[in-house]
């Protein structure tokens, strides 16, 4: 049950404007740069000229979902928010593609959500229990109801009073007939920035590259514990709780967020630049050529090759439509249906001892596909280096990783793992050495970072998921669990 | 404010099954059947065989919402309810489409809803103020509200407590994952019928004319005050209240149910027919041919011809594809526009005088244009006879009648109303008379029937439409009405 | 082979516009009244400014190929002609959607028929031979190359020729970038109408409907043998044959064009009603009511009404959103599937012997269907009356009537007939009582009508379909055939 | 006039198989290997076990025309070939997307073309002399009519004799009843290539990462002149004529094959690396890092920064959902719509000298773009490296490389060019650079390469391009032309 609400909202973009003629068009454009974060569904809502908010969304990519002009053309408004949305199994039904909109009497409200909440399946049970309808399964209606239920005089009051109620990883954006309000989670644990158009209005996105695509300046990033209001007067920033830590997100770093985004200042692709040198530092392999998986380690794999001293190659080559396929290949035809993504280059890699990059391994299968794709194009060897240490824990703050019983690393040896792949060896990068690479410098446990994925030490308290996560994983579980999950790649 | 909310749930068809193996595609039959009674969006819920509820709808007709066949192959489950509705300007959104779907970790409900509560707003007013949180515009949804608000120990003593709260017109399908529940209101404003499968399952729906598509007997019409619960134990009814007094809506007989459906045992075919002879005899006019206005009044017509002893002629032949057209005419156009819908047959009318039969006078454009349309084709005379008394007064019970600015009889009289509309002369049925052919026979006011709309009186007290109702209205206001309505035919 | 070619043309509707502002729309407009002429695809081709030749096409409804706006707005020019169309099973593929559309060096040419001609497969292998090269399975495509390679110096000139080698019935609309011409066979089979728009534009249509619903005055029917041609000069008409004799399809009077339309002077309506009328006076049978199956039969059973002097009631009830459903009943539902489009009304036909007025029977499979379910509404006796003589031999002009092994009529005697439909008795109205009822009065043959579907003579060679009509039917063959038909109902 | 034929088939790809019982389903997998070959429009057409041809096809990407499951469903057969194809400006109509289907009394032929007949708009004129009628404005259907007039006993002689008769670049897939034919011009312009899958079975494609991704065996390139046979007896290869003379359309391996392809035995990514690697050499400039314009540069920018010894930096991030938006900017927000492809990575270019690396200059407008986006990210200057020589000639044998006219190198000097675009300098591989780099090293002119893009001598005469390409530009008519285009991001 818990497992259910929790993996509602995760991996998700959000972008958000006030006061802008084209904000609609902005919101697209802005969204369209966060497609990476979620494809499943999408989704912006507007302020009309009369204060009622109004909403169009639907299943598949952005540019599904607005494939009709008229769809974009509808949404008449100089305010708005949207929404791309990573979908899980289970999770059917419109009712939860965001932006949610509520409605009142006295104006609708639109939320929408990155993070995923850890005490929402007992504050929905509470809610309920005093008269709470949900039109969703998803967490982020949590905060709503919360709202609601304030006494305090204000909507920035309650909304306050509703963001101390809530535990976990959430940036979020909210959506009024008045105004336009951002907050972060107290570690932070999910990126949120603010930019400024040259008219002078401002957007707030999940990354930084949504900003530059917008034509936006960034001002600044939103900061744990933060609540930041955009209206007709400007935007003022306060904060709803002072109990705060930073603890953003690893994972942001190391393969979700796009390489040209800056999180607290790190640029992306330099940090997983950094990942792949330390990696190779701590791990001097002598290989012929390195070749990275694209695109998500290209970055990792130009580091390796600096620290290796040999050369960067291009023995992988995706294919750049590969992002849209509605027909699922037969039985017979699966293993062409996994080259529709990724093909080895032959004559890059035959001969070659090769030092495959990658960014992380989940299940192992994409892994051991990949290296049998390179030693069929030639390869004498393939060393598989990972630009992150082994991945054990499941995430509670946002990131869809899989359970502790999916994952390999949660269950197998580095050399079990090495064999089941098929790689000549493996490596993983230490953790102290990640830390090292992504140099947040911040004044705070791993220097500002969550790394709990790899070392179990969760940041806060799991609240609902802990009783889950202390479960015993027994061998029957195992077998009960293996058999559902489709295909990473 | 209090107009907006009352239009969403206006005219609309509900349809219901419980422990039926094709309860889905039963449900989208029974639906096809009642898609006269809402055009403009259609939706279907299941219960899952995990007790889940899973849903689609979207906007327009019942066959284009399900027009790729994986939309009812998902909805897979033994029991269902379903919607068609009948959408006004400024209800966008998809939000308002119905059945509305609630989450609750206990179990998700939905609703499927036919007419117009009278305390709509100021019960989700004080909703909001306690907490709650609305996902449409819908006044639906406030039951749902008040059932979770309530303290009773069961679902259906909370359902009972809170059909006492609301009140107005309303038949209500609710599906959980325990029970179908059907709920009709103390006057029994709107028809509600049950029937029974050869399997022995139940359906519900709003006429019975869909009892007859999917193939199941006529049990009985739900009643007034009634809850119906259906459940794998069977069927079970009980009263929620005794406060009740039959008022069913005249309309349903004069325009909007379907010739082949009884209505508290009255057929409709067979009152309108009998409406046209009253009419007639109360107005025995000269003419040479009846003319009925297809197909809505070709009852009447019957009728008014039989008394009159002329021929029932068929002058007015309507286009069967025009329930579709997406193609909006050019100003240039518009007249050819309309003809799409409707032609006068030259070769019968022309040279004679035709009695005219239609059913309603709304506001009066549609009548002026088919005058026009006979005349054009070579009638030497047209006398509109309607088989109803004048339309005066809105229904705040679920028909979609037009302000009473707009209604032509609240505003002329009927020498000003022949005028306007170009008739040789003008006939409506009396009250009397119309009670008389309705034929009801019930031991309540007007035998049984609501017939507000044409003198002013309701059976009930108003509630939020009370000050809106008794509000005079000057001639200003009538001038800033009237300007963006679209034409009716 | 033959048979396979001949069926893909037959039972449409062609309408066209010169020199029109509104070209695209006003063939919308047309062929949107043409619409049951044909409803399995639909097409408008213009000629644009620059008099290349554009096109939009599709399969379904014309309002569902026509669906989204801009599909429409593309097509920018002042000349158009559209097709709807009556596909059969086996031409899939898009290539068979009309107006089919030429492409030359010299300019585009564009072609809608309706019709059939009976050696399209001789003149086509003929062509074949001499290197023709056909983009479709059509009939209609046999003209164009014909044109192609005759030597003549105009364009006009070519068509003659064409048009005199080409044989069974046809009405064709061809467009260039220079005029629009239209084309009717030497028998003048199918119906075609010229009208005149109030901007003095001409139009073209395949029945007066399309000009009265366009806002054009009739000027006259295209004659056998004529060629009519449309341009900037204005219209002008030649015979391209003098070999003509008047046989236009009876069965256009009997159930296949709009009750408002007129052929040669005859409104469809009231040849209906004086069918009915004839029936009832050649069987003066006693009944309490008469019911007319609709829409089709409507006028029929006034007349039947009429002449046996019993009342005329709405027995049956059709879904006026009959016309689209994508869902197919199961086997179980099968039953219910079939009520989606009729429903007996039991209050009008309970306890009464009920004369069912129907325009013809084919396969009687439907009459069947009927039957059952006026009885199982209460009829004390069903007397079916058919407004036209048994339909014993199948159609080469044009109509899609089933080959003599499906006709029932073909294949049994009335009685036999009468007690596989179950009705209580069968009576058809005389082949000299429909040309009586009709009434053309032309100096020809059945008065210029065209009955061989009701006598086997055939008002001209058969060409293609000589042998094949004459080949003797085995019992065999007509297990073979009976397996694939859908129903008609 | 000759213009506009010309440009219909341009860039595309091609599959093909012979008796393979997904047929459908491989060709799709096939074709999306290929999709940069073509994104306008796709369409596959099988043969059905009847020996009739079905084909669907549509506007868009491959995943797009085949969004629905049922349209690849339906398409059952074991034989079959499809097309991706790039669209123009002004060949509107799904009739110009191939395959493109011809139907006779005898049988059906398909065919798909990749590549130009110089000769087309010529034959075309005789052609329809002597009574062609043309279903399309492709120059494909030259072939056809061709093939439908020789004399020849059997359709591979008229088919040979056929490919005689046209002139240009050209790789057809013929699909009949009996085979599959696979034909390459004398030139061999165009690259095609034989696979054979584990079962056996014959596959033909464009590119040999499609025979990968089908998971075929490379049997072969079609050679220049070849007519490959495959049907049920297996493959036999002869020659339509002899006199051939290889020349490789070099553009194929400066930007328009796949990297992971080999043609004539030549891996794409390592001639790109070769012609980067042989620029630096030549233009040995001094700069801090390289950043290539992905994805197409990549392999260039690599043997660039080999030669130059400098850091290859990943300084422009691609968006991997690019392929597809359909929502156009306003004025307002065109510099935010072209970022939605390209964003510039401050952190890696901020302070420092860039060669950027890109293959070709076509109009400018793109280089400089992104010259500019550098500029704004901090790079301290930006060195324009193009890694072939420049553009100045059409192509005529299936590139769709713009006028002369609007070539930017053939209206310009290299300063002007460099001064046009705003780099800092500009430098251009030399064209025995280019031939050296790509190393076929075949006994032909060039090496076997068909270099005429870059010095205006082609290897074939132009037929009916040879006025055209004579023609004097005037100042007046660049003018004229720049005005319509769009931009080339």
């Amino acid at each position: 049950m818990a497992t259910e609400v929790k993996s509602l909202n995760e991996e998700c973009g959000i972008f958000g404007v006030w006061n802008d003629p084209e904000a609609a068009k902005r919101t697209y454009f802005g969204l369209h740069s966060l497609q990476h974060r979620g494809q499943e569904g999408a989704g912006i809502v507007v302020r009309q000229e009369n204060g009622q908010l109004l909403g169009h969304k639907g299943m598949g990519l952005l540019a599904d979902v607005f494939s009709r002009p008229e769809a974009l053309d509808t949404l008449v408004g100089t305010s708005a928010i949207g929404h791309v949305r990573y979908g899980t199994a289970g999770s059917h039904g419109i009712e939860n593609i965001q932006p949610l909109l509520f409605h009142y009497l006295d104006g609708d409200v639109a939320m929408a959500h990155n993070g995923n909440l850890t005490n929402a399946v007992s504050s929905r049970r509470v809610l309920e229990k005093s008269g709470a309808t949900f039109q969703s399964n998803s967490d982020t209606e949590v905060l709503m109801h919360l709202i609601q239920r304030q006494k305090e005089a204000t909507f920035v009051e309650r909304l306050k009073a509703s963001l101390n109620q809530i535990k976990g990883g959430f940036a979020y954006l909210i959506l009024t007939k008045d105004a336009l309000y951002a907050a972060l989670d107290p570690n932070g644990f999910r990126p949120l920035s603010i930019g400024q158009l040259e008219n002078g209005s401002f957007v707030v996105a999940s990354e930084t590259c949504a900003l530059d695509v917008v034509g936006a300046r960034f001002v600044q990033d939103v900061k744990p514990g933060q609540l930041v209001q955009i209206d007709d007067n400007g935007m003022s920033i306060t904060n709803y709780t002072n109990q705060t830590q930073l603890a953003v997100c690893s994972m942001e770093y190391i393969y979700f967020a796009r390489p040209d985004s800056n999180i607290y200042g790190v640029n992306v692709h330099l940090a997983r630049q950094r990942m792949g040198y330390q990696l190779a530092k701590e791990n001097p392999i002598d290989v012929d050529i390195v070749v990275g998986v694209p695109n998500s380690s290209l970055s990792a794999a130009s580091g390796v090759a600096l620290a290796l001293n040999v050369p960067n190659e291009m023995g992988l080559i995706k294919n750049q439509y590969s992002s849209r396929t509605f027909i699922q290949p037969t039985q017979e035809l699966r293993e062409q249906g996994v080259k529709m993504k990724l093909s080895a280059l032959k004559a890059v890699v035959d001969g070659k001892n090769v030092a495959l990059v990658d960014d992380s391994i989940v299940r192992g299968t994409t892994s051991k596909y990949i290296v049998k794709m390179l030693k069929t194009a030639g390869a004498k060897s393939v060393h598989l280096m990972i630009s992150s240490p082994p991945l054990k824990y499941p995430c509670f703050y946002g990131i869809d990783i899989e359970h502790t019983r999916e994952l390999m690393a949660a269950n197998h040896s580095v050399e079990e793992m090495r064999a089941m792949i098929g790689a000549d060896s493996l490596h993983f990068l230490s953790l102290p050495g990640l830390i090292k690479a992504i140099d947040l410098k911040h004044n705070a446990p791993n220097e500002g970072l969550c790394v709990a994925y790899f070392d179990g030490n969760y940041p806060t308290p799991l609240y609902d998921y802990a009783a889950d996560f202390e479960a015993p994983k027994t061998a029957d579980e195992r077998v009960l669990s293996a058999t559902v999950e489709m295909e990473e790649v």
